[in-house]
């Protein structure tokens, strides 16, 4: 019998609590996929000072690596905390069918845990962040996409 | 005298351009810090499987380990393309000062290369996604931040 949506996620509390008392912040994740946990993760921003190592992201890139394959249409993670928008947007890059969380953003929020005001960010659009993101197109460059197209071809 | 808005990124298109020939996507990266060059990075995701190896997202990497700090206050992307969402949210995270891109999301739409779609998905909140996002905590849990908290004290 396979384990529950709880079990799993049980699981995924349990790796951020190890986690915090390895050093880390506090925050795990679960990879599924048929009812097969196919990666599991914690948050390694302390351990590693790579802002990108949130558990949900870590958790993609070894279950791409263990199943050779950048799409992981059809899985499910369970992570300990709301995940946030970089992670979520990862999640639309593969394909992840859906994602279950035990610790809300305003449960977070008090410990300076809550991504609440990069979503706030990302709602208002590309070209109205905090950070400006803007166009810079060298005079004479043109045609990337298509030589793109024609190596594909 | 360092190199130009401009110069730095002709070098971000160049990589791109390189990497089209050695069979990747058509992104390449460059963070800069003061006028230097820290970090360059090419979409990896054909060669690598792993969804999340973009341009600007391993920069990112590279260069908090190169510095060895997880915060990149003060750094500027140059990008051949517009960042996605995930390494949108990404510098946001580590505090990127802001990004250029040559080219558009309205120029890789007819080649399958636009992320306005996963900005859309984005804008909707997080709990508004194609990708189901739910709250599921498992019963008797509770204290995990708290704990965090308590940690660091």
């Amino acid at each position: 019998m396979e384990p529950s949506a709880e079990e799993f996620m049980r699981e995924a509390v349990a790796l951020a609590r190890a986690n915090v008392k390895a050093g880390g912040r506090p925050f795990g994740a679960l990879l599924v996929r048929d009812g097969r946990v196919i990666a599991r993760a914690v948050n390694e921003v302390n351990q590693t000072k790579d802002p990108t190592a949130h558990a949900e992201l870590l958790a993609i890139r070894r279950a791409s690596q263990s199943l050779g394959s950048a799409s992981l249409s059809g899985c499910i993670i369970y992570a300990s905390g709301h995940p946030c928008p970089m992670c979520l947007a990862a999640m639309h890059l593969c394909g992840i069918q859906g994602a279950y969380f035990a610790y809300t953003n305003e449960e977070g929020e008090a410990f300076g845990l809550s991504t609440a005001p990069i979503y706030a960010q990302l709602a208002r659009g590309p070209q109205a962040q905090s950070i400006a993101l803007r166009p810079l197109r060298p005079s004479d460059e043109h045609g990337l996409y298509e030589e793109w197209k024609r190596q594909q071809g």
